[in-house]
């Protein structure tokens, strides 16, 4: 896309009450519109990153065979009576809403409640289990505060799962498998030795269940972290009797700050049991199915690499989810260098390399500063320089240096 | 996909208080949930058609030049105040909410509010115009009845677009430019032959606005149809005068019900005066924006392709938005039969052709049923009948007759 023709500019200012990095860093690059606390409109370059990590999990989803389906944010109030999680004293962060004629609706936090009633008009017979339910969807909840920016919205946008086995064996396995998924997607995101999967509380249905913490000073939660194991404790299962089961030395711990990227939590029969979720078994014996959910907060991560991946001149995005891989910035107006530009624009749109062509009359200093501050991973100069000498100048956002290089040897750079 | 692990299945019920036949038939194929009037959850198949509808408008809305954001639900009160739209008298269908502190929000029902002082930190000289933005995104509305399945919903996906000008040619110019694009997304939905542009009411600031009204006994628009010049007049502007402008005789006008999937509204500056988004022109004179709005129901078209393309037998999806261009039918469970079967589905799903393969242990009538109700474009059976004649059963959901091909012909078929 041309800088020119985008409607959204860098900016260096901030609303006054905006007080988390990730967001006052992407505000200024035009990523994102603060419209109240918790919650951002995402503006087309923050929309090419948003949906770039969301295709990630899916993909990691897809393929331990997550089937994907989308879910409304307007909740019965019966399938929460159910449960009894309808009142506020239960759950303190509902939306709650009104039909015309009076009828109450929640906004969902989570969709237990909505896919557990659904999955019965589903389930037939053992021989349909196990099953794994998904969807990317808007989420609402009520915080009291929210000042951390894309890290803890009102609304958000959400990547939540959930299973469904016949024996616990069958669960257990998923479980497995998804924990191997939720690793690819961290280190893919490019903040997987930043990671830790981290023992919390289970609830009253389990022991432990299983955050994914990222390490980061803006992190809300206190862990307790053992890099030799790769793994962590939460403060609210910090006990005695826990680190003797993990098998893990109270010295041998770092406190750290997380933030949860994303958790996965053995449900047992919670909600199937109310909901008379059940089928027979091979033998004709009644089961209550066993269930689990699997959250992965798509916008959070967004924010958590905003935080994580950014240094004193801006973001730096990993390739795989920037708005555009290469930074093309156009010095001068010269015929020359505008020709030469505009064909190294096409070229590599068509070959299917994104390019951000920084067309603006603006001068050098801000154009770099723009690349910089809009993370994108490289960097090429078109000057009256370069076009005198055939070459174009080539800097990879994390490196301190350009070269000046051939096309043949740009292209092979950029095309890999 | 195997129609073994996916986790829907076609039903013969539908919920007693569904009289819409587009959701009937959905419900049926397992495509949408009913959570309540006018909400619904989008089923594995079901996502598939919308994602792909959405991406056709997408297209379409690209290549004019919109830019793709995402504003959120939550509505902040003292914009809707700044234009008088707070109210419920005055908006009837508003959803409200609040924050735990008290504060009130609204659920956007449609987003001038939110994008017009967004707008205004980026617009800093006339150059900077014009501009368009659009989302697709979900919208809430508090319909007193929603009776229409998916073609009026309380909870649904649109695609909102809204236009910046200068000057009143400019913003004349990208009116003219959504419309040629509203006509090749009708097109591309295959719908295009019973959709016609529609004069509409303009409201306080325009003429009229231009709706899209696909024919369909189940719209709820009354309009006056003239086939030879190829466009409608809604019955709310249904004058002498109208007429007379139009150059239309009353004779020539069949009354016709239509669905409105799309419309466009000249705004003038409705919006953009009470939020004073002006900026200087050319010579330095102050100037109030012009917007548009440009507006596409994606889920209301999903409803409305299936309340017109379908048959007694179910659904009959146009091959650009179909969950899966081929349904291949498994007959039998002979090692041969599996062999070829399996072999067709590897192959066709190598070459980037989607495939529903029906490998379930169920009756060829079953199978047929379940082809012919989910509506895919080709149905392929593999059998021992298949097997021993080295042909592949071909054929069209919209043709009556099956063919046996060869392997090479059937991939010519299926691969153009």
């Amino acid at each position: 896309m041309r800088f020119s023709q985008l409607f959204t500019k860098t900016s260096k200012n901030v609303p006054a009450d905006e007080t988390a990095k990730n967001a006052k860093l992407l505000i200024q690059a035009g990523f994102v519109h603060k419209e109240m606390a918790g919650v951002y409109t995402f503006l087309p370059l923050g929309l090419k990153v948003l949906n770039n990590i969301a295709n990630i999990v899916r993909e990691e989803i897809d393929a331990i065979g997550g089937q994907e389906v989308l879910m409304p944010a307007l909740q019965l109030k019966a399938h929460y009576e159910t449960t009894g999680r309808w009142s506020d004293e239960v759950v303190d962060d509902w939306f709650k809403t009104k039909l015309v004629n009076g009828t109450e609706l929640g906004l969902g936090f989570s969709h237990e409640e909505d896919l557990t009633p659904l999955i019965k008009n589903f389930i037939t017979s053992y021989k349909d289990l196990p099953i794994a339910v998904y969807q990317v969807q808007t989420k609402f909840r009520n915080e009291l505060r929210s000042k951390s920016g894309l890290m803890r919205g009102r609304e958000f946008l959400m990547k939540d799962m959930y299973s469904f086995a016949l024996t616990q064996a069958q669960h257990d396995e998923f479980y497995l498998k998804s924990q191997a998924a939720y690793t690819n997607v961290f280190k893919r995101l490019g903040i997987g030795e930043s990671t830790f999967m981290t023992f919390a509380s289970g609830g009253s249905f389990s022991k432990y269940s299983h955050e994914y913490q990222t390490l980061s000073a803006a992190g809300e939660d206190t862990l307790y972290l053992s890099r030799a194991k790769g793994i962590a404790i939460n403060k609210e299962v910090y006990t005695d009797e826990v680190l003797a089961e993990l098998g893990i030395e109270r010295a041998s711990l770092e406190e750290v700050k997380g933030i949860e990227v994303g958790n996965i939590f053995s449900l047992s029969t919670k909600f199937s049991e109310p909901f008379k979720l059940t089928t027979n078994d091979e033998m004709g014996e009644p089961m209550t199915i066993i269930m689990g959910c699997y959250g992965i907060g798509i916008s959070r991560l967004m924010g958590t690499i905003a935080e994580l991946l950014s240094d004193d001149k801006g973001l730096i995005w990993p390739e795989n989810i920037a708005p555009a891989k290469v930074y093309l910035a156009r010095l001068g107006d010269s015929p020359e260098v505008v020709k030469q530009a505009d064909e190294l624009y096409n070229r590599l749109t068509t070959a299917n390399i994104s390019v951000l062509y920084d067309d603006r009359n603006a001068r050098p200093g801000q154009k770099f500063a723009d690349a910089d501050l809009m993370g994108i991973p490289q960097r090429v100069v078109v000057s009256d320089k370069t076009v005198q000498t055939q070459t174009y100048e080539l800097k990879a956002r994390t490196s301190q240096e350009a070269t000046n290089v051939s096309l043949e040897d740009l292209l092979k750079t950029l095309g890999d």
